[in-house]
């Protein structure tokens, strides 16, 4: 599934997402993540000794908001859903994933570092602050 | 409830927030917002017409997390509580909060205008992509 061509862009950029998950007590939390996108899926890194691990297991339904830093009027909603959640020997998706960011690159917890990785299901794109699709 | 009086500013300041809200069907939704913060309670603009009135009024509960543009390590989390939705009369907050952003401020909507306000209940407050508070 692919984005509105006029956002695509905020999802190749090494921009910061928000990430929205919900808790099992139901409550939605929001995180500033880093994220990759293939074409295809959203990855994220993640441990599997945080609050978002637990999130993601019991609800696999995600959010990402992206604004873009230059017209904050521009932004780009991905719904999408947790399909696998792969482990990172060695931390090499972290590794490359902050050298993309121009982040600290030194990975300190490999052995509980995973690969979120997330589907599309839907996408919502805002420019001047108004709905353009879908 | 005060926020980490190290991320305080993250309130005060014109930034753009994520505000996750949770839809009818239990999956988490995030959109990007102007908000409103008096020291006591965040304010949002929004209307009766939209999905996330009927987020709002099925689960009270959302998060808002808010990065520094100009230090995108830090960032500031706030969960809490809807505990009003008023109306805004002329859609004078609406106005007020475009001017204080920049934006357009023509209300087309006064008539379905609201005023949303959610009471934190806790804060997670990052520097250097560490959680700093709590």
């Amino acid at each position: 599934m692919n984005p509105p061509e006029s956002h695509g862009d905020l999802l190749k950029r090494a921009l910061f997402g928000h990430l929205a998950t919900v808790r099992p007590d139901g409550s939605p939390q929001s995180s500033v993540m880093w994220f990759d996108w293939d074409g295809e899926v959203l990855r994220f890194t993640h441990t599997r000794t945080r609050q978002k691990f637990r999130n993601f297991t019991a609800e696999p339904r995600v959010a990402l908001s992206i604004h873009d830093p230059d017209d904050e009027y521009r932004m780009l909603e991905v719904r999408g859903r947790v399909e696998a959640i792969d482990d990172d020997p060695g931390g090499e998706f972290y590794r490359r994933t902050a050298q993309r960011y121009g982040g600290d690159d030194r990975v300190r917890d490999a052995d509980v570092r995973v690969v979120v990785v997330v589907r599309p299901t839907s996408f919502v794109a805002v420019t001047g602050g108004q709905v353009v699709e879908p």
